[in-house]
C-alpha cells in the first residue's frame, strides 16, 4: 500500500544535499502528499535553542511541494519537520510528517497527533573540516602502554608502595579499600621501548597509526591522573626513549597520536601536591600556590570538585587562562611542546567535560603544525550531544575532526548477537552517515572495543565466526579502523580492569590473527574501502556495505549475521535507493546462499 | 612491721628444692606462724584436676611447720596453699596462707575468708627434659623467607594471580576482598638460596641458629598454608638449594629449626585440593580420597572445620593415624625426611591445637636423630596452659623442650615503657623460673618480637635507648635469644603485615646493628648468661639480673628502665634474698648514679 505523505531524508528525490550541511548552503526539501484539499504545507524548522520558523512549501507538478531553505543563523543544529492543511468544507485538517520515533532519519511518520514530534536533524557546519590524508587511510592500534611490551626483563622505576603482577598472564585486579577506593596500583610493566621494539610485529599486522594511553607521568598504571604534563612517566621511558620511538614509528610507516588529559590532574601532581610528594607549592598546600585557582575548593583545603567523585583527580577549571596558556597557549605549551616533537594528532579525553573553546584553542595551536589531527572521546552521536546542559559542537569546523566512534561498536555487537535486525543496523549506521558532517564521519576513530569497554571477542561470547565479521565490519564501515591491542590475538576480557590484560605474547589464537591480518590487508589495498562514499542496505537478515568512490571503485560488501545459511534475494533490498541499488546490481552476485556467519566481497 | 605468717616459695627456706621437680622428688614446705592456739597447720594441696588432699604441718622449734611432700600421683601439676587452725576457748579461727593474687609465687598472704584463694604452683615433671647442647648456647635469628633476601634479580616460579612489591622498601600489604578475605597473595620474593648468600653477616651479627618460616609448598607468602609437606616451595628453592643452604650454615656455625604446621593445611593442597590444582584426588574432591578423613566436614564438601574459621585453612584431625603416619610415623615420614637431611630441630605451629600424643609422636621420631631440638608455639605460661578445656603437658618430659617465650616479651617492654615496674618485672619472670622445669626454662625460644606481633623498635616508640636495653634484656635472660630479622638494623612495623617488611638491605641503622653486636658478642663469650641460674633482683626502678654458674662465673646485670638519672641503692633490693645478696654485694659496684636508660654489667 503506498504511503499518502511521503518524506525520506536520506533520499535525493527528497532533500537534497544528503545530511549535514555547511551553513552557506541551501537544502532543497520535497514531501508528497496524496491527500486531497491541501491548502498549506510548511517546513516548520528551528534552530538548537531559537523559536520556530515557518517556511511555506510550494505546490509543484503532481503530489509534490518543495522549499529551498538557507539556515538562517549560521552554524549548529536545525530541527524541522512538515505540516500540512486540509481545508475541507466543514472544518480544517492540520496534520504533521515527523522523523521516526528512533530520530533516525529517512522515512518518517504522518500523524494527526502533534504530541507524537519527532523531529528531523539538520547538521550545519561552518566549514568542511578535514582530517589529514594519512590519517584517513590509517589502521590504528590502541595501546594500553603498561599492558603491550616491556623491552627490560624487569619493572623499570616502579612507584613506591606499587605491586607487580607476577606473571604477564595474570588478570587484572584493582586493590581497593572497603571503601571501594584504589590503595595500590599494579603494573605489569609495559614501555614505549616496549613498543618499539614490537613495530616491526605492528607493521607487519598492517597497523599505520598508534593511539598510546597517556603516557606523562603520574601515579596510576592507566595515567589518566597526570603529575607532569611534561614529562613522560619514567616507567614508560622518557624523551629519549619517546623520541626514537616516534623515529621508529615514522620508519615503519606509522604515526602517533597521544592521548591527552585535560580535564582533571592526579592529586598527586607537581599542581595539586596533595600529598606533598612534589617539589612543587600545590594548589592543596597552600593558597598562594600559583595552581591554586585551577581548582574549585568548597572548602579549603579537603573539599573540591573532582571527576566523577574520583578523589584522586581533582578537576581543573579549563576556563583559567594560565591552565590554557599551559596546555596550548604559551609558546612550549603542552600541545606545542609534544606535537613539535612529532606526535601527529591528539585524543582528548572526556571531550564533555572540555569547553567549546578549550577545545578550539588546542585545534588553533595544532593548526601550527601540518597534518596534525585531534579527535576527542564522545560516546554517544556527537553532533548532538547535550553535556552539562549545553549542546556542544564539536565537528562543525575549528574544533574535532572526529570523535571515537562508540555508536558503530554497538551496532556491530548488536547486529551479531542478534539484538539489532540487519534493517535496524542499517538506520542507525544511516542516522550516523546523517548527522555528522562527511569528514568527521571519515575522520571517526572507530572499534569495537577499547579500554574502557569489554573486550569484542567476551562480547560476542569468545564466537570467532562472529568475531571475524566484527572485524571485517570494523574495516569496511566508514571512519578510521582502530584496533584494540590484543584482540586481534584472541585476548578476553570484561569490563575494567579485565579489558587490560597483558598482551599474550606467545600465546596468541593463530586463527584469529590470521582473519585479522586479511581484515585490515583489505582495508589499506582498497581505497573504496578508506574513502568510498558509505551505503549500508540490507536483504532480509543479511547485513551489507557499499562502499563506493565512483564506477570503477567501489566494493559491496554482503555479511550473514545469523547462525544459519540463509538465501540471498536482491528483491529484499532495503531502503529501496536508486543510488545504490544499480551498485548492488551491478555487482552481478552469483551466490544464491551464504554460510552461518558468512560473508563475500564483490 | 613484721607479718605474723609468712611462706615464699622462691626462699630455700620455705620450700626446698625450688620450683618445678622431678616427680619422684621430695618436697619440703615450711611456713612460719607468729599466731598463739595454733591447734592445726596443713598443706593443702590437689593434683590437677583431682580431689585436694591435706597433709599435716609438724610444729619444729619456734614457728616453723614444716611438711615433706611426695607428688603423690607422679606428673603434672599440684596447686597448694595453707590452712591454719587457732583453737581460742570460745572458738575455733580458721586462716589461710595463699599465693599472691598474680599467682606469681614468692610470699603470699594471709586471710580468713576461703573466697580469696590464689593457690601456688608445683610443677612435676617426668624427667629433665635437657635440650642439646648447641641448643643452649645459641644466638637465634628468626627468618620469615620471602622477607629476607632474593639471591635472584627477579622473583622465582611466581605463583599464579599473585602480586610483588614494586619496591623492596615498600610496605606489606593484604589484598583483601569486601568479605575481609585474602584475594591475592604479594611477594617480595626472598628465597633460601637469598639466605645462603646473607649467612657471612649472619655469622659475623653472632648468629648460631636459624629458625626459617615454614619453607614446604604453599599458595601464601607465609606458608602456613601447606600444599605439600615433602617439597621445598619452588619460589624458595629446591632440596638441592636447601641442602646447600644446610650445609653451608652449618659451616658457618649455625644450625637451622624449621617451622612445622601439622594442625592444618591449604586448601590448595594435595591433600584437601579444593580447587582442583594438584593432580591428586583431594578430599575435597571425593568421599573415596585417600585423604577425606583427615578432614571433618560438617556438610560434604562445603562445609568443614577450618582454623579460626579461616576458610582457606582447612583444620586435620590429628589423631588420624595416616597423617601421623605421614607426620612422624612411617619410614619417610615429613619429620624423617627433613631431619634426616640435617634440619636440626623443628618448631611447631600452634602446639596448643596438637594433641599430646601427636607431639610425643614427634618427638619420640626426632630421638632417632642426635642433638635434635623440639619447640612449640605457646602464648602464654605454656605450663599451665588449658586449651580447647585440656591440660597441657608440654614441658613433663617427652614432648617439648622448650617454648616460644612470650611472657619474657611482654614483660621487657611493660617494664621499659613504664607499664611494670622493676618489682614486678621481678616478679613475673620469677613466676615463670618458678613455674617452668630449669630445663625447659633454659631451652625457651625467647624473643622481643616475631612475625605475629609488632617489632619491638615499633613497641618502644623507636626509642633507641630503650631498644638497646630490650636486646641486652633479651641477651641476659634466660633461655635462648631469637632476633627476629630486621630488627637488629632499626627495621620498624606495627601488626601482621606490617612487622613483615623485607629486610632494607642498604638502609641499616648502624647504631642499632652496632648495640646488636655487642649484646650478642656478650652472650656468646660469656657462659654464665648462656647457662648460669637466673636470679633477678629490683633495686626501687632498676632493675637487675644475676646469671651464676659459680662463684667465679656469674654476671650482674643492672639497668635503669626510666628517662631520669637514678640512684643505686643496694639496700632496696628485692627480693631479700640470701642466696644472691652476696652475688650483688661481692659484685662490689662502684657506681652510686645510672644514666636514664642506662646499664652496666659487673
Amino acid at each position: 500500500m503506498a504511503k499518502v505523505v511521503v518524506f525520506d531524508s536520506w533520499n535525493a528525490l527528497y532533500k537534497q544535499p544528503f545530511g549535514a550541511v555547511n551553513a552557506s548552503a541551501t537544502v532543497d526539501f520535497r514531501i508528497d502528499i496524496a491527500l486531497p484539499y491541501v491548502a498549506k504545507v510548511e517546513l516548520k524548522i528551528h534552530k538548537d535553542g531559537m523559536e520556530e520558523q515557518s517556511f511555506e512549501m510550494t505546490h509543484e507538478q503532481g503530489i509534490a511541494y518543495i522549499v529551498s531553505f538557507k539556515p538562517y543563523a549560521a552554524t549548529g543544529l536545525y530541527f524541522y519537520y512538515f505540516k500540512i492543511q486540509q481545508n475541507f468544507d466543514t472544518e480544517v485538517r492540520t496534520t504533521y510528517y515527523f522523523n521516526n520515533r528512533g530520530m533516525e532519519g529517512g522515512e518518517g511518520f504522518f500523524t494527526e497527533n502533534y504530541d507524537d514530534v519527532c523531529t528531523y536533524q539538520l547538521t550545519c557546519f561552518e566549514y568542511a573540516d578535514k582530517a589529514p590524508e594519512w590519517y584517513q587511510n590509517a589502521v590504528f592500534y590502541h595501546i594500553f602502554v603498561d599492558r603491550f611490551f616491556n623491552a627490560d626483563d624487569h619493572v623499570r622505576v616502579p612507584k613506591p608502595d606499587s605491586f607487580i603482577y607476577a606473571r604477564t598472564e595474570d588478570t587484572p585486579y584493582y586493590i581497593k579499600n572497603d571503601k571501594g577506593e584504589i590503595v595500590r596500583w599494579e603494573f605489569f610493566g609495559g614501555n614505549l621501548d616496549g613498543i618499539q621494539q614490537k613495530l616491526g610485529y605492528l607493521k607487519e599486522l598492517g597497523i599505520t597509526g598508534l593511539y598510546l594511553s597517556p603516557i606523562f607521568e603520574a601515579k596510576s598504571n592507566h595515567k589518566y591522573d597526570t603529575s607532569d604534563y611534561k614529562k613522560i612517566d619514567p616507567m614508560f621511558g622518557d624523551e629519549t626513549i619517546f623520541a626514537a620511538l616516534i623515529q621508529a614509528a615514522n620508519e615503519h610507516g606509522m604515526r602517533i597520536i597521544l592521548d591527552g588529559v585535560f580535564n582533571h590532574v592526579g592529586e598527586d601532581s607537581i599542581y595539586f601536591n596533595r600529598n606533598g610528594h612534589f617539589d612543587s607549592v600545590g594548589a592543596y598546600q597552600s593558597v598562594d600556590s600559583p595552581y591554586h585557582h585551577w581548582f574549585t575548593f568548597q572548602n579549603f583545603p579537603d573539599q573540591y570538585d573532582t571527576w566523577w567523585g574520583v578523589s584522586n583527580l581533582p578537576v581543573v577549571n579549563k576556563r583559567n587562562a594560565d591552565f590554557q596558556r599551559l596546555i596550548y597557549a604559551d609558546k612550549d605549551s603542552v600541545i606545542d611542546h609534544w606535537t613539535s616533537r612529532g606526535v601527529a594528532g591528539w585524543r582528548l579525553d572526556v571531550a564533555d567535560e572540555l569547553p567549546d573553546a578549550f577545545i578550539g584553542g588546542i585545534r588553533q595551536t595544532l593548526l601550527k603544525y601540518p597534518d596534525r589531527v585531534l579527535i576527542g572521546e564522545v560516546w554517544e552521536d556527537a553532533t548532538n550531544k547535550i553535556a552539562y546542559n549545553e549542546r556542544r559542537h564539536y565537528l562543525e569546523g575549528g574544533m574535532l575532526q572526529g570523535v571515537m566512534n562508540y555508536p558503530f561498536r554497538q551496532i556491530i555487537i548488536d547486529l551479531l548477537n542478534g539484538d539489532l535486525t540487519a534493517q535496524q543496523a542499517v538506520q542507525k549506521t544511516m542516522a550516523i552517515k546523517e548527522n555528522y558532517p562527511a569528514e568527521a564521519l571519515a575522520a571517526n576513530l572507530n572499534n569495537i572495543g577499547t579500554h574502557d569497554t569489554a573486550r569484542i571477542f567476551t562480547m560476542l561470547l569468545e564466537n570467532k565466526a562472529k568475531l571475524r565479521l566484527a572485524v571485517y565490519l570494523l574495516m569496511v564501515l566508514p571512519g578510521v579502523p582502530c584496533v584494540y591491542y590484543g584482540d586481534e590475538v584472541g585476548l578476553t576480557g570484561g569490563a575494567d580492569p579485565d579489558n587490560r590484560k597483558f598482551y599474550p605474547w606467545g600465546r596468541e589464537d593463530a586463527d584469529i590473527s590470521e582473519f585479522y591480518r586479511a581484515a585490515i590487508k583489505l582495508r589499506n589495498t582498497n581505497e573504496a574501502l578508506r574513502k568510498g562514499e558509505y551505503h549500508p542496505f540490507s536483504l532480509g537478515v543479511l547485513f551489507g556495505v557499499v562502499r563506493h568512490v565512483d564506477e570503477d571503485n567501489w566494493h559491496v560488501f554482503i555479511m550473514n549475521p545469523t547462525h544459519q545459511e540463509q538465501e540471498i534475494d536482491l528483491t529484499k533490498i532495503y531502503p529501496q535507493r536508486e543510488d545504490w541499488i544499480p551498485i548492488v546490481q551491478a555487482a552481478k552476485i552469483q551466490k544464491n546462499k551464504i554460510a552461518p556467519y558468512g560473508f563475500f566481497f564483490v
